[in-house]
């Protein structure tokens, strides 16, 4: 480095990208995805509705939405060799490693897996949202020992995912809490999976593997690892400027209430009001959207270790269409580093050091 | 957004980090590791001198090279269940794919899986750095029908390489000018794919997912893709600004015309040559490492579609350096989008769409 510029530390405020799809306004609490807010979204759309927005810039009318549906349904079930890829992986494998390694091999089997043209990356992207739900699913009930259970040829996406885990359909009102969970976990900016993803795809490399690297960026505990880290998240609430709450807590705190309590597990939901009203007395600060997810997940049968693939299973939708962005008007993404080693040193070969 | 910064496209210019690995100053063609010139590096050093050099800030003296060497090479063999999932992926299957989803797998099979200490993080760059090269050559044969070939238990690092994929002990000569690649393309600073670990690594993700994402990045033609692109590399350099040329090019122009007419196919070195006066008449661009490593790999044997995990196998030195040092002073890397979609849309739901 010569030009001599100061470090940003974690590109604070750096703006990296334009894009038509989330608008983030910490200051004043309020989110958005092409224009509409999280709260009409979470409550009133579909994710495969809010999944078509996010890559189409519009909601699907009738006609649209029953092709689209169908086009994800058409496209769950994984390759057989997948299915055997997650029988040979130890038990004891990080499901986030196994979902990395399986878009990695979703990728070889992907009928357009050498088409980087606009429509292949479209049906890529339906692909990636559809399979990764199959993925995380049949590695858990393998990895447990039980047979994958085949996706269902009906079902919504939020209820086929809780299907294809359990083998029971769910209640009206368990797939409807996770439906919106899937949704606003669906997109937010330049978070750093998404991020990851957009600096992937700016070599020219393909889908598949800019989200692989999603997966990887996923799985921190600074990102997607809630439960554990919870109060990890919290701090870093503060450092993202939410300084008005993250609008999707609120929306998430109310289901989780309704899950928690239906299912008689209203002692989770009591126990996470209690640790933010201490947290924000000692420290004011406000939980973001995995501090309610963490007992509503709970509730509704997820199991601890796949929180963070399901917020994978979400953020697809966001992940794909931030892809379809960066490739409509690409650019590499190459910052530079200043060099602060050590100056000029003379080479001496091993027999003289 | 409404901070109202501006776009920076690419983060051309942006200081993402301080490094003491990779002092890149294209204006002057100097490029040096941890305070070593890359000219030294590459006539007189050996690979495992320079990972030892990246991962530890000096080189080490005869006992710490023994040691180290001995630990490089203990680590060498993957486990069986990689060699087998190898076998369940398509024979078409991208050797970049494979080798992302490797990545991913190994990790999984890492003794410190879930040990992300320093010291278990140094260990874990020495596994990677071995195994990459054993996987990249086992998923070669594999798909070719061929049985693996287990690593050496006393060749160099990259002798050891060249033996994995032929089965044969390469000459010295061979062996040699593909140890200097190995070394000139061992770091660059913050190239896409490093980045692209730093964004991953820096949610206290662990090494492996982070690699696994450097590996994605890597794929991209704007990236390692070699060969095929070398067009587009070009062009790449006019924008990365090396107006004085890329030091490595120079040092891998000799290597190749001595590795080619020593082959009998002096034709790629001369072709290379003419396509290189060309380009600099027509454009005034002068060619980086990629454009003579072309030439250079494809005369040692190396197959076309081994020319990027090939440069894989040397980066992780790197990807694992800089994944160190990260570590060591970590902080999200989170920037900001601009926001410039839709304004603020009423929801009504699909019946009344």
């Amino acid at each position: 480095m010569t030009e001599g510029t100061q470090l940003i530390r974690g590109l604070e405020g750096v703006v990296a990208a334009e894009t038509r799809l989330c608008d983030l306004d910490g200051k004043n609490g309020r989110l958005a995805y092409c224009g509409y807010d999280i709260e009409d979204l979470a409550r009133r759309a579909t994710f495969e509705e809010v999944a078509y927005l996010l890559w189409h810039g519009e909601l699907p009318d009738r006609s649209r939405l029953g092709q689209f549906t169908s086009e994800l349904i058409a496209v769950r079930p994984i390759p057989a060799e997948l299915a055997q890829a997650f029988a040979l992986m130890p038990e004891h494998a990080d499901p986030m490693r196994a979902l990395q390694a399986a878009v990695a091999t979703l990728g070889m089997h992907d009928p357009d897996a050498t088409d980087n043209s606009r429509a292949a990356n479209r049906r890529k992207a339906a692909r990636l949202t559809s399979q990764i739900a199959t993925a995380v699913c049949a590695h858990h009930r393998i990895r447990h020992g039980q047979k994958p259970v085949e996706p269902s040829r009906d079902l919504p996406h939020a209820a086929n995912f809780l299907y294809m885990l359990t083998g029971q359909k769910p209640t009206d009102v368990t797939a409807r809490a996770f439906d919106a969970s899937l949704i606003l976990y669906a997109e937010h900016e330049l978070n750093a999976s998404t991020f990851t993803t957009r600096v992937i795809a700016a070599t020219l490399s393909d889908m598949h593997s800019a989200v692989a690297g999603g997966v990887g960026a996923m799985k921190g505990t600074l990102h997607g690892g809630a439960g554990e880290a919870v109060m990890r998240t919290l701090l870093e609430i503060g450092r993202l400027d939410h300084t008005t709450g993250d609008p999707r807590a609120a929306i998430v705190k109310g289901m989780a209430e309704e899950a928690c309590r239906q299912s008689g597990q209203g002692l989770w939901y009591d126990l996470a009001v209690k640790l933010h009203a201490r947290v924000h007395a000692a420290k004011k600060l406000i939980p973001n959207v995995d501090f309610y997810s963490a007992p509503l997940f709970y509730s509704i049968g997820i199991p601890l270790d796949l929180f963070t693939p399901v917020i994978c299973v979400a953020r697809v939708a966001g992940w794909t269409a931030n892809l379809l962005e960066q490739y409509d008007d690409n650019r590499l993404i190459r910052p530079r580093a200043d060099y602060k080693g050590a100056g000029r040193q003379s080479f001496a070969p091993v027999e003289k050091r």
